[in-house]
């Protein structure tokens, strides 16, 4: 077989999202200039605007525990910022996605 | 009643999650680099890593279609740039949030 070595000999295909966003104890700059933007388009009634980052990526792993352990350790990496910002994310399987 | 003259007389709060995306076909470099970032950390089986917005928002609306409908406005003049990015938004009633 062609695999790279470091690829599991059975694994699927996931499709993950990620949420990234900041803890409400810290100030969003970015979320108050969106809501004033709003307001002073007429939406009044919009409030608590907040901004964060929303990834997506395709992750090969031989189970979803796996790509969810995975997933984490690569959030607190690399993708959130934990000292500042929370993550939480969703993993789909891509369906007859198996690569033997 | 003191409440202001653009908020309707009953009101409920919806708690929105948008999602801004790049349109598929637009260049991503972020997502290039976290996705060469991750491969250097030895997530190898990470692909097609795409970086968006993730905006959360408090609406008060009369009922769920005119936030849904308000919600798209917004997008389209200011979340979201359409030329290059899509969105798609989830709206969430908040319990006992009814404003009288």
């Amino acid at each position: 077989m062609a695999d790279s070595p470091v690829r599991p000999s059975m694994s699927h295909s996931y499709h993950c999202r990620i949420y990234v966003t900041l803890r409400p104890s810290v100030l969003d700059p970015a979320g108050t200039a969106v809501q004033s933007g709003l307001q002073q388009l007429g939406y009044d009634s919009v409030s608590q605007v907040r901004i964060g980052k929303y990834i997506e990526l395709t992750l090969e792993a031989p189970d979803e525990a796996t790509a969810s352990q995975q997933l984490d350790t690569m959030c607190d990496q690399l993708l959130a910022n934990t000292v500042i910002e929370n993550y939480c994310f969703e993993i789909t399987a891509l369906e007859g996605a198996v690569t033997p």
